[in-house]
C-alpha cells in the first residue's frame, strides 16, 4: 500500500478544508498516510511526525501545500532520499511551485498511473569549517548566504575558487546559488537567471564594495570557499533562507555540488519561461 | 587666542608623532588646543573631553586625523555649530577627506591667514517615531540606513516622499543618502553619484525584491517616510554607518534636511571629479 | 477669441472622430483652431500648417492628441512660446502625458475657467560644435543621446562638467538628461528616476567599458560637454529620441539648462508616483 | 618541416622589429612560415595571403601579433581546423590572450617539445535567416549581437530558446555569447561572469526597455531564436565586433554551439582570475 507524508504551511486556515478532501482522495485511491506537526493541527484528532523524521517512514511520495517556503524545508527533510514532492502552491505564484491548487487531483492520478513529469532539481553541500574542524554541515536547494547582519557597515571575505583566489573583498554579502535559486535572492542582488538544467553554480556578491566585482558563473563540478577575514558586527549564514549561524573571523564556508537531488512532480512538463514571464511581468503570450 | 579641539582615530601608532608637531605648530602660531579622549591617549599627560562636550568649549577650528569615519563622527559632534573643520586623512584616500597630511600645515597657516576654501556640506535630519512619538533624532553627513539584520530575508518597507505613496516593497533595506553620502554606502547598492552642490537627497531601495524599483532623486527640502511594515528579524537603524537603533514593527523613519551643514577646509579649491577618478579608477588625465 | 492649436499622431483611424467632437466642441466654445498637417489629414477639407509654423499664429492653447513622441515634439516646436500644452494620451499611459482621452474636455473646461494647474517642465539646450563653430543647436525635453551606430563597437568619449575633467571612457554612448527625460531612456541605462522638480541634470553612460563609471546628478545650472574622441563607426547625437546629426572626431556636444521650459495642462494635481507605480508595475495602493 | 601561419594587427610599427626577429627564430629552429597581408606589410618583399585561404596551407601553428581584435579574427579563420594559436599581446593586457612578448620564444619551445598547454574555448554558430533561407553563416567565439544602429530608438525583439517563447521586447539590442565572450561586451552590458569552463551560453539585453529583463544563462546545447519584430532605423548583427550584416523585419538569427572550437597555446596554465583581477583591477594577491 503506496504512502504519501503530507508537509503543509502553518497559519493557512483555509488548509483545514483541503487537508480534510486529500484524506479522503487518498484513502478512496488506496493510499497511506502521515503528516508533520503543521499539517496535524489542521486535523482534529491526527498526530504529527516530526519533519526530519518523515523520511525514516519511507514514504513513496511527498505531497507539500505550502509556498516556496514550506517546499525548501520539504526538500532539505528529503534530500538524502529520491522521494518525489508534489508541491501545491496555495499562494501567488512562486519560483518554484508550478502546480496550482487545482491541478493536485489530476497529478496525483497521474502519479498513480505512472504518467507525471518528474523534474529533477540539483542541490548544494555547504559545510562550515572553524579551527579546522567541520562544524554545520547542509544540503540547500536554493542558496547559501553569509551576509553582516545589524549594522550597515560590511565584511570582509575572500573567495577561492577550485583553491584558486578569486578576489579579496568587502560586501555586504556573498549568495552561493544553485540554478534553482538564481531566481530568488540572487535576482534581487543583481544575478542572473541561470536555466535550472544549466551544469553550474553562482556566486553573487551583495552590494560589494568593489564596483567592478560580478556575479560568476562556475562549472556545477567547482568549490566555492568563502573565508571570513573580517567581522565588524555579527556575519551569518543562512541556507534557503531558513536556517542561520553566526560566523566568526576565521570561518571558512566551503560550497560544492551535493550528492542529493530533489525530484519535483508536474502535471504538464517544465515550462521556466512561463513562470518568468508571469511572476517578472515579462508580457504575455 | 584661538582654540583648536583635535579629535583622532584610536589605534594609529604613527599618530604619537604627528600629534607632538602638530600640538608645537599651535603653541608657536599661538593656539591653544583641546582633545576628545582617543587623541589625549596618544601623549603622556593629556588629558581628553569627550567628544559630545568638545563643542561646548567653542573651539574655532576642529582638526581630524584620520579617515572618512573619524570625519563622520566629528561632523556629528560639530553639526549645531559653525565651527569648521580640517580634516587629514592618514589612510587610503577617502571620498569625504582630501587633505593628505603633507598639507596640513599649508592649510593651518591659509586658515590663520583668512585664505583657506571653505566647503559646506549639507547634512540630513533623520528622527524615529514609535508610538505616535519621537524616540530618537540625528543629523547625519552621509546616510540614514534602514535595512535587516541576520537572516538572510526580506522585510517589508513603505515609503512615502512629501506624503505621497511611493511603494510599498520587500527588501534587505533602504539607503536615504545626501548628495554627500551618494559614494558612501549608496554606491554599492547600485545608486547614482549625486554631485555635493545639488540640491537634493537619494532614497536608494537594497536589493529590492520588486525589480523595478530604483534609486530616486527628490529635491532637497523634501520629506522621506519610511515605514517598517513587516520584520521578519531585527531591523536596524543606522546613521552614518556608525549608531544603530533596532526597529520595530510599525515604526518610521522620517528624513529631511538638516538645520545644520558641515564646513570643511581645503587647501586646493573642491576637485570632486579629481577624488572620483582617483578612488574609482577612472583613468588619470 | 481664443485660438487652440491642434497636433496629432499619424496613423491613429480613432482619430478622425476623436477630432471632429472636438472640434464641435472647440466652436460651441467660442474657440478658433489651427491644425498640425498630421491632425488636418484626418478631416476632409481641412488644411494643415507645418508644426514648426504653428508658434507663429499665436495660440492660446496647444493639444497634442497622440503618446509621449507626439508630446515631445510638440514640446521642441512650442519651446520659445509660454503656450501651455493639453497632452491626450491615446496608447498606453505614458510617463509625460497623464491625461486619458475620457479627461479631455474636463481638462479644456477647467482650462476656460482658469481652473487647470499647469505643471513646468524644464528643457535642455543643446549645442553642436565642429570646428570651433556652432553647427546645430535643439532644446529637448527629454535628452540628448551621443550614441554609437551601426557595428557593435564603442566609441572613445571626454566629459567635462562646469569645465572640470570627469572622464575620458568607451562607450556605446551617453545621455544627457532632464529630470523628465529620466524616466525614458536614461531608465534602460540604468539610471536612477530624478523627480521633476529637482534642479539638476543627470549624465548616464551607455554600457561603458569602465565598469566603475556610474550615473552623475549634476547641478541644473552645470554645463556638460562631450568630447568626440574616437568614432570607430558612425556614431549619433540624438534629440528626444527624434532628431539625429551624424557626428564627427573632434565635435563636441554642449548640453546645458534651456531658457525655455514646457507647460503641461493637467486636470488633477500631479501625481508623479501615481504613474510611476502604475507604469513600472511597483504595485497598487 | 612544420609550417607556422603569421597574423599581425595593422599598424603597430614595432611589429617590423619583432618579426624578423620571429622569422629568424623560426627559420634556426627548422620552420616554415607563411604571413597574412598585414604581417607581409612590415617585411619587405615578403608576400601575405589572404587570411580567409591561409587554413589552406594546413599550417602546424598559427602565432598572432596583436590583441584581442586580432585574436578574434584569426580564431574565425581557423574555426574549422584544430591548429593551435599562439596569441601575444602587444597592447594593454586582453581578456583573451595572456601571452606577453616576453614569453613568446619559451612558448614556441614549449609547443616544439610538446610540452605547451593547451586551452580549449568553445565557439557558437550563428546563423541569420530571411524568407526562410539560410542568408549568412558565422563561428564566433565571443558573440553575436544584434543592436539597433543610428538613432537613439529602440528595436522589437522576440527571443525564443530551445523553441520556448522567453519574452518579446523592446531594447537596444541583444548580445548572445559564449563564456569566452562574456568578460567583452556582455560585462559593459551588466551581464555576468562565466568561467570559460561552464557548458553555457549568455543571452544578454542591452539596455531593455522591460525592466525586469535580465541576462539568461542557457545550457551549452540550447539553440536560442531572436525575432527581429520592429526595425524603426537600421539594425545590425556583428559577430565578434568585427563583421556586420544589416537585419530586415522578420528577419531570424539563430545560434547554437558550433562544431569548431579554437585551441589556445599557453606558457603557464590558465589562470582565468588572475586575468580578471588585473583586467577589473579586483587587487593584487
Amino acid at each position: 500500500m503506496p504512502l504519501a507524508a503530507i508537509i503543509s504551511k502553518p497559519q493557512k486556515p483555509e488548509l483545514a478544508g483541503i487537508l480534510r478532501e486529500l484524506v479522503s482522495w487518498l484513502e478512496s485511491h488506496g493510499y497511506q498516510y502521515i503528516f508533520d506537526p503543521d499539517s496535524a493541527a489542521y486535523l482534529a484528532g491526527a498526530v504529527g511526525i516530526e519533519r526530519p523524521d518523515l523520511p525514516k517512514h519511507k514514504p513513496d511520495l511527498v505531497i507539500v501545500l505550502g509556498g516556496d517556503g514550506t517546499l525548501l524545508a520539504a526538500a532539505r527533510a528529503f534530500a538524502r532520499t529520491v522521494t518525489p514532492i508534489l508541491s501545491v502552491n496555495l499562494g501567488s505564484l512562486g519560483f518554484l511551485t508550478e502546480i496550482p491548487l487545482g491541478d493536485l487531483y489530476v497529478t496525483l492520478q497521474d502519479w498513480c498511473d505512472h504518467r507525471a513529469d518528474v523534474e529533477v532539481r540539483s542541490m548544494m553541500h555547504a559545510e562550515l569549517r572553524r579551527d579546522g574542524k567541520l562544524l554545520h554541515q547542509w544540503d540547500a536547494l536554493n542558496d547559501v548566504v553569509v551576509a553582516k547582519g545589524t549594522i550597515a557597515r560590511m565584511a570582509d571575505f575572500m573567495v577561492e575558487i577550485d583553491e584558486q583566489l578569486v578576489a579579496k573583498f568587502r560586501a555586504d554579502g556573498i549568495i552561493v546559488a544553485t540554478p534553482t535559486g538564481s531566481t530568488a535572492y540572487n535576482l534581487a542582488a543583481n544575478g542572473p537567471i541561470v536555466m535550472p538544467n544549466v551544469n553550474a553554480m553562482l556566486v553573487t556578491p551583495i552590494c560589494p564594495h568593489l564596483l567592478t566585482l560580478r556575479p560568476i558563473v562556475v562549472p556545477g563540478d567547482s568549490s566555492v570557499s568563502i573565508h571570513i577575514e573580517g567581522v565588524p558586527n555579527q556575519t551569518y549564514l543562512t541556507v534557503d533562507g531558513q536556517e542561520a549561524v553566526e560566523l566568526m573571523l576565521g570561518d571558512i564556508v566551503h560550497c560544492c555540488r551535493s550528492h542529493y537531488s530533489v525530484r519535483l512532480l508536474r502535471h504538464t512538463p517544465n515550462g521556466v519561461f512561463n513562470v518568468l514571464r508571469s511572476k517578472l511581468k515579462w508580457g504575455e503570450r
